[in-house]
């Protein structure tokens, strides 16, 4: 039967919009080869990094060619599968492209457990959540005491980052863009303080958010939240850089801060990718899936209807106009 | 007895030369009064931060005024003690002024103890060796198997810095200016390497040296250095950032470097002040001591003689032109 797939109509020029992309019928899938798996996509997670990963700026990835599978992760359900571990009904995440149906890798692609919220697997229990997982307790190492501050705090990895710091004993500062992602940030994630980087005081009620300031602070954003946090921080503060957002887009030059306050604040600033952290997932899911369930830790979407509405979600992502984590709905939980 | 002491003459235009200096005649001291003690100074120890400290740029402390004591750390002796810990015959470190005598705060002075070279505890058993430890062993955590990279490698911090990490496993490879202080790093202070940064190809022969690349590199100089190598390090790589000496004499805008290679590399980026680790100074004495009195840690001095000399000499040491530690020799070890 055949299906439909998104993938680009031209190369993005800067930060990718949505008439960049198109929707095409493709035939049905033929039987999967040795080692291969066929399934169908349930949910298409959108995040940041496909920005750049569009334009062969991220991880010295290539881009994706005009009509070829876009990179991003699902969570998809096996209809037939010739990879030992795997069988039909199995629930796994894996890189199928923005599509109903795919074929893919066995061996690239990972089961997960449907206890959880399947969507999560891509989400707060998926790459998202890893990394907050990594900077918070293994980089950082957030511990009681701590004052943990983060950008793009309604993000799923923001804040995902301050709900485990939060819950490892952290007083916890978002910086977020708009009054609706700050309520959300404040009401739902449960930080102590959120404040809205759009006010032009917010540097201000940062500070006065913080405290003596920050202890660990998790940047999402780049420089326009980066200069304006490390004056504030307190001494021995450790700095998770994660992301750089704001700068995906550009083909300025390279974002740069200087130097001598790192030494000036004894600052540990600590880069973080979260590919190195991939083998420990299951060491998140055994410790964040139970605060799922236990509420401890938020479960909130963004969610666009069919694989068409991809293009126009992404562009809603790169603009900062969702809310939460953004998703895809392209297939039903269950069949 | 009247004696001898070297102050500003004019407050120094940028980088301190010797004509901004003066030796003066002071009458003789008067009796130490309750808390203080009167000594002799023995040798004084020049360093890179002394250059700041007196244009008022160094860890915010005021430029010393013309005619006043001027900043800088020796060995002394005391004569007459008027401080119960304290008694006449007593070797100390303490910040005298550049003088060949002076009276100080018992409670701001160290005793040293007189069975290590009287001089090495203003170099390596002193600040530029707690410096060297702190980073090493405390940020950087250097381990067996590490390849540990340092510049200003001829100096007492970075000479101490690749010793101490040679001791503990790591192979070592200096980065210094001229074919001296190389031939210093390796046959005195037995590095595995040394490159010339002065040499056109020097990044070229450090790369080869590094093998796979740094997996620690220690900063003093500034970008001309930490910007050749940062590229070079291995993924997780530790970088303690300990000085900027080619930055200080500047009146430029700061010393920027890019965020994205911190996260690209997986790297700590580790600030250091010396001053957070006086505290456990005994901690690298009771190491560096025995390792010094069993040839394990060399002790390279450059010294000239007397007190008129030290503007010369500090204008040597901020035109890199020593040969490791720069001393001033004031008095006798013992009268």
């Amino acid at each position: 039967m055949s299906y439909l797939e998104t993938v680009l109509r031209r190369a993005p020029a800067g930060v990718p919009v949505a008439a960049d992309f198109e929707t095409v019928e493709r035939p049905a899938l033929r039987a999967p080869a040795a080692g291969e798996l066929a399934v169908r996509v349930i949910a298409l997670s959108l995040d940041p990094y496909i920005g750049p990963r569009l334009r062969g700026r991220h991880m010295g990835e290539p881009a994706p060619a005009p009509g070829a599978a876009l990179p991003g992760f699902t969570v998809s359900q096996v209809m037939s599968s010739a990879h030992a571990d795997f069988r039909a009904g199995d629930f796994v995440v894996a890189e199928t492209g923005w599509a109903e149906q795919a074929l893919v890798r066995g061996d690239l692609a990972r089961k997960v457990d449907p206890a959880y919220p399947l969507s999560a697997h891509v989400g707060v229990l998926g790459m998202p959540g890893l990394t907050a997982w990594a900077g918070v307790t293994q980089l950082a190492r957030v511990r009681e005491g701590d004052v943990f501050s983060v950008d793009a705090a309604a993000g799923p990895v923001g804040g995902t980052a301050g709900q485990i710091a939060r819950n490892l004993g952290a007083r916890t500062v978002g910086i977020a863009g708009g009054a609706a992602k700050c309520a959300l940030v404040r009401e739902r994630y449960g930080f102590d303080a959120c404040v809205d980087y759009r006010e032009a005081d917010w540097a201000d009620r940062y500070k006065a958010a913080c405290g003596a300031g920050p202890t660990v602070h998790f940047e999402n954003v780049g420089l326009s939240v980066y200069g304006k946090v490390f004056p504030l921080l307190q001494n021995y503060a450790r700095v998770v850089l994660c992301g750089l957002a704001e700068h995906y887009g550009s083909d300025g030059p390279p974002v740069s801060y200087p130097l001598g306050p790192i030494v000036g604040k004894r600052a540990s600033v600590l880069g973080l990718v979260v590919y190195d952290f991939y083998p420990r997932l299951a060491e998140w899911v055994a410790l964040g899936g139970p605060w799922l369930l236990e509420g401890r830790l938020a479960l909130v979407e963004d969610t666009s209807e069919g694989v068409a509405s991809a293009p126009a979600q992404f562009e809603r992502l790169l603009k900062g106009q969702h809310l939460g984590k953004a998703l895809v709905r392209i297939g039903a939980d269950r069949v």
